[in-house]
């Protein structure tokens, strides 16, 4: 197996707002942009190095919203200018792989092309290296193919794959069903089947493989993406754009053809155990972050006095010094202009904060 | 009975550092320069407005440290400059009040004084006044008055005194003893006997019975006190203090002659049910503050938004946004440089992080 394959690309579609890590994460300033693990490398930055074993920085695409161009240009300077390519407006997953993977396809049609989220966190980045090697030997047969994740709980909040055949002469399983998030007892039947993975939407396929069910399943996408891909390298690109973009369906790549795809035996998935993480809220943050004896973690440029306090993740950017006495299992999120405290068992409710403030951009 | 007797003055001993209530009250700046109340007024503002009906401004003297002659200056300006007694260190509240009379019974040998903390809350103020006329009209008498609160629970942070037989044609009783904070077994006992009333230091007295007392108990600081107060309006004030209140010995008024005056049946009592309140931590600013209809309380310049919280304590000087989620009973407070989250239950332990962080001033 080859280091780094001519003919492998990866693709990072970097969107989401991430309210739920509010105050840190923002529409202006979302949750890849940060960082949520180390303090030091972004999630965007920490998936593109996970990822350079795959595929060299020039074969290496980042979607992104136009407001968020700026941000990922800067955090990437090592990612060729032509390799950031700007949605003018957010359409969801489909659209946004499907212009990676059509652009792509004009270059090499024989490409294999990865995609990966860029606001996950991978505990062992080695391990996801190897099960994307062997995703893009059974992409090469020409599978759609997903890595699935091994479940560690009977997570309500993930899709799942449900587990078919095994694949002869790989370490793959054909995927007979993308399942919705599912109900407490559904998901407890799923966890302790062993039959099911959950789906953390990482792809790898030929690109003319992926096109040719995009083209069978949403033919009006396609065509669109067509147009725009055949006028990118050219001066009518914005034009085009401008045009065709806001009439793409807004779509999940997974409904759009992973699902009518599973159902044609097409889909096959690598299971993984790399310590995978959605970083969906504070909690799941204070999961990730090591914790000091007291298992209080802290994030970020913050000093923390704690007294008779555990289980609490302290984050910031404002360089105070922040004091915490008798709690437990309680988020403190200091930012210059907002400051949020709350309990680690209502980590989703913060949403409706940022619902209160405002939805676009909660303080401006 | 008059409104305003000329013979009576009002002392304000204003002392303590309050650094339970860091990081609000701080040693450079501290609790009773602050308002936990209402937001507006500090606790000495309110002090000095609630005692107005006793004695005019003229007759009014404050005490305190020299680091806060200035704040203590500008936050009551229609005090005159006379009026602001400057303790060159802190030896407690005898040789604070101790001064206080001296320089009164120069003035006027047969003035009475009323002295009260500077950073207690009183919720009815009228009757506050009417238990001090009251008070006055037994020193009068010649004894040594205390103002007694009602206790409303039986609390172990605070001393009581303990009653003796009722003064004939008055409203008040003699004390029998002065009774240290108690533990929780025998603070039941007072509670429930109602023969116990807490001690909030306000005294009345004519200067003359005080300092007789002082004289007889403490004769050194009696000593100090009157050579300093010879020498307080001629060019030798600064020199004589310098010498001499050094060496004052450092002791509360309720032990240098309170116990002892006691123990000859030289003290009596008012009782009184004023609503009072010494904010000794940021639990009982959350049961001073009006809450919201989830019983959350704000306080300062910060702006709250809260979702699924209750019995929760916002405090702050930052007029940042603040975001509470899923909290029961947490207290924040967010000043310019530090940031406090605590359970109420554990507002005790705040002093632990100013121990920590440093005590003679936690930031600078």
């Amino acid at each position: 197996m080859k280091d780094s394959s001519p003919d492998v690309y990866v693709v990072i579609p970097a969107g989401g707002s991430g309210t739920r890590l509010w105050p840190m994460s923002r529409a202006s300033s979302p949750k890849f942009l940060h960082s949520f693990t180390d303090g030091s490398r972004s999630l965007l930055q920490a998936t593109l190095a996970r990822l350079a074993p795959i595929a060299p920085v020039a074969r290496t695409l980042v979607v992104t919203g136009a407001s968020h161009a700026v941000a990922v240009a800067r955090q990437l300077p090592q990612l060729p200018e032509a390799n950031v390519l700007i949605e003018p407006s957010s359409r969801d997953s489909a659209p946004a792989i499907g212009l990676a993977a059509a652009l792509i396809g004009r270059r090499n049609p024989d490409a294999i092309m990865g995609s990966f989220a860029a606001d996950h966190h991978i505990a062992d980045p080695d391990r996801l290296v190897v099960a994307v090697r062997e995703a893009i030997a059974v992409a090469e047969r020409g599978y759609l193919v997903t890595v699935g994740l091994t479940p560690t709980r009977p997570e309500t909040g993930y899709g799942y794959l449900k587990l078919g055949k095994e694949l002869p002469g790989a370490a793959g399983f054909a995927v007979d069903e993308f399942a919705e998030k599912p109900s407490p007892d559904r998901a407890r039947q799923y966890f302790e089947s062993g039959n099911y993975l959950w789906n953390a939407s990482m792809f790898v396929w030929r690109v003319s493989a992926m096109l040719a069910e995009l083209q069978r399943q949403q033919p009006e996408l396609y065509e669109g993406l067509m147009a725009i891909a055949a006028d990118w390298d050219s001066p009518r690109r914005e034009k085009t754009l401008a045009k065709v973009w806001p009439m793409l369906p807004k779509i999940a790549v997974d409904y759009a053809i992973m699902e009518g795809a599973a159902a044609r035996g097409l889909v096959a998935t690598i299971p993984a155990d790399v310590g995978w993480h959605d970083v969906g809220d504070w909690h799941a943050v204070g999961e990730i972050l090591q914790g000091d004896e007291n298992d209080n973690a802290v994030l970020g440029d913050v000093s923390l006095c704690s007294v008779k306090s555990r289980g609490c993740v302290v984050a910031g950017s404002s360089g105070r010094s922040v004091s915490i006495v008798g709690l437990d299992g309680v988020v403190v999120v200091d930012t210059p202009d907002a400051l949020l405290v709350c309990s680690r068992e209502s980590s989703q409710d913060v949403k409706q904060i940022v619902g209160m403030l405002g939805i676009d951009d909660p303080l401006r």
